[in-house]
């Protein structure tokens, strides 16, 4: 008999987890994501769900009921984590879309359509900065021939990232693919407002990250006087308090939370800065004015500076709409009243997706501190299991005949 | 035959050397610096030195010419660097020293005292973050029982850095050393201004190294409300200008040239910005006054941030008065006029052994561009032969009969 949500949720506690902090690293190819796509793929297999697994550790558990036929219902989430993240962000869809399957078996539902568990990978872009990697091959909306030259922190090639753990970098193909619904923890408060433990998406808000590249003079913190300095921690200090005015003026969000700094010495001013926006806004054209202001407040301060500048569009993702009568159709008639209707912030493979021309929703689980990409992320386990019993639901309807 | 200096010069160029910034990557007790240690060890061999190696990497090549007694005087300087540092701070001093007992010999001088060629450890605290880690330990200082307990980076106890290269923390006696002289090229511009090859050191600014850790919240770049973080990196960026400008308004100086984030991630708001600032300034009380205005507008930028704040000084040290009378004596009566006598703000190992109570003395060698802990660091070969020849002729002076 397989596990239930409880003891799989259990068994993936440990699982590259901090002691220090009790946040998550479980960045993708390495041996913690490595362990939990193992331990998916058991699970798929004490199902008896068949296991397609692609050559970037994409995986997909089929369940092919006997008679099922025409576009396939897809659910999951992923496993990777940013660095010291939470338990939930990823995991959750997993857990809760194998607990789904079993919860469907117990009511004895026969669906008419295969359903799939799906792991995408490097989902966070947390090792090679660039977020829903795994979805984006699968879907074609990144050439294998670009991503396989992208590097790490410690300058290995994702390619030959890969090719240690033996996979060639093929995606595996969603032709058979007819709708995707991924559960995730809830970013923001908003169903904590609305006293609501689970929500529908409507929309993910455009997105990108920018790598501001500020350049100076390396000399000696001591001897060189202020005013014969160019030092590029001012002009990143300036811009960083630049982005989060600039985003509050405009009601969206901006945040340089990563930076490397060169030599990075105590008593040496920098001669390389190198810090990353992530920009977030209601609209595309708001995202690109947003960057926009950023930038040009960025360039204003590093000529007086003495410092140069480069920003580089890292990745950017346009505003997605999931289909709205999905989304009305999954949130409609539930016992004690409809599931609110709320946008996100966040990026996720269900945006990947959708962009990519599938019929695609999301379903939220409350969090109750809002709080995410942080060891504090948590949703409660009632809220979890009514997550889980709203995503089986969903696949009932989907899948049904 | 002994090398002579600019075969010296030669020789080390390579020792360490990045291919990519043309930098030094000198760190201490790491494989550069024992092969620059093992050099400087064959060097005094080459030319008959006594070799006195302590238990810390610090090394006196000794001079005992028949005959010779009383108080010793020593001359040297360090062969570590900073991260991505020059060639010339530091090992300009050893190399020249070396060349002015060459000088000496060649000139017949019989020395009435001992004369010893110094290489003291971790001058530029690049590794353990303490500068003058070997002099001070050697001036009693520091006690072993704090020093062993640093760390670097990778969290490697000094103690335990030390035991992988047989070293067991036992410094050497300078209970000999009557005089102390370090030839070091200058860190700014003022023998360019006065058009002169060398310089004698009046004094040392008080400096120190404080480190600044901000923490928040770390949360989703996303999903969380710009009104609803409690952002360290932005406590940081303020920090980091306050820092600046109140440096500009007291001519003095302050850096933050070092930083280290957690979790460092691009879609995370950071839960802790580590940042140091190097502070230097013309008194001790100026010293203490610039901390306390940018710690002040830290802690009040952290209430309005929700961040906190903590600052511990890593280290200070106050300023340091050459003998005057040593530095007049040294700098009086040369071909062509007085060598000018100026201030530094960078700390060197002898201000440790000045503050130690040992009469010290420093020489300058003429930096074109003052720029200093950076490749671009530099002295014309013209000028550090200028530089042996004003060493030469100051040992003369202090180890003459």
């Amino acid at each position: 008999m397989p596990d239930d949500f409880e003891r799989m949720w259990a068994d993936l506690g440990p699982v590259g987890r901090s002691a220090t902090s009790g946040g998550y690293f479980r960045q993708p190819w390495t041996s913690a994501e490595v362990e939990l796509r193992s331990w998916f793929v058991a699970q798929c297999v004490a199902r008896g769900l068949r296991v397609e697994a692609d050559g970037l550790g994409n995986v997909v558990g089929w369940w092919e009921h006997p008679g099922a036929s025409g576009p396939a219902v897809l659910t999951g989430s992923h496993l990777d984590s940013v660095l010291d993240g939470g338990a939930y962000d990823g995991p959750l869809g997993v857990v809760s879309a194998l607990a789904a399957v079993d919860a469907l078996r117990d009511r004895g539902f026969v669906p008419a359509r295969p359903i799939g568990v799906s792991v995408f990978a490097e989902e966070e872009g947390s090792r090679f900065g660039l977020a829903c990697l795994g979805s984006r091959l699968v879907a074609g909306a990144l050439p294998w021939s670009t991503a396989r030259e992208l590097r790490d922190r410690d300058g290995v090639f994702l390619g030959d990232a890969l090719a240690a753990e033996g996979l060639d970098g093929t995606p595996l193909s969603l032709a058979s693919v007819g709708t995707f619904v991924e559960l995730h923890v809830e970013q923001g408060r908003d169903l904590v407002d609305r006293g609501a433990a689970v929500g529908v998406a409507s929309e993910i808000w455009p997105h990108g990250r920018y790598r501001f590249d500020f350049t100076g003079a390396a000399n000696h913190a001591g001897t060189t006087r202020m005013e014969d300095r160019a030092d590029p921690m001012l002009t990143y200090a300036m811009t960083a308090l630049a982005a989060n005015k600039q985003a509050r003026l405009a009601g969206q969000r901006a945040t340089f939370g990563r930076i490397d700094v060169a030599p990075n010495g105590t008593n040496a001013i920098p001669s390389r800065v190198t810090a990353w926006l992530d920009a977030r806004c209601s609209t595309d054209d708001g995202l690109a004015s947003l960057v926009e202001a950023i930038s040009a407040q960025a360039s204003d301060r590093a000529s007086r500076d003495g410092t140069a500048l480069t920003v580089t569009a890292e990745s950017v993702s346009s505003s997605v709409a999931f289909s709205p009568g999905l989304a009305a159709s999954i949130a409609a008639d539930h016992e004690g009243g409809d599931w609110p209707v709320i946008p996100t912030q966040a990026g996720h493979d269900a945006g990947t997706l959708s962009a990519a021309g599938i019929p695609t929703a999301m379903l939220f689980v409350r969090n109750p501190t809002g709080i995410s990409h942080s060891p504090a992320e948590h949703a409660s386990m009632p809220d979890c299991l009514v997550g889980v019993s709203a995503l089986a639901d969903t696949l009932e309807r989907l899948a049904g005949s």
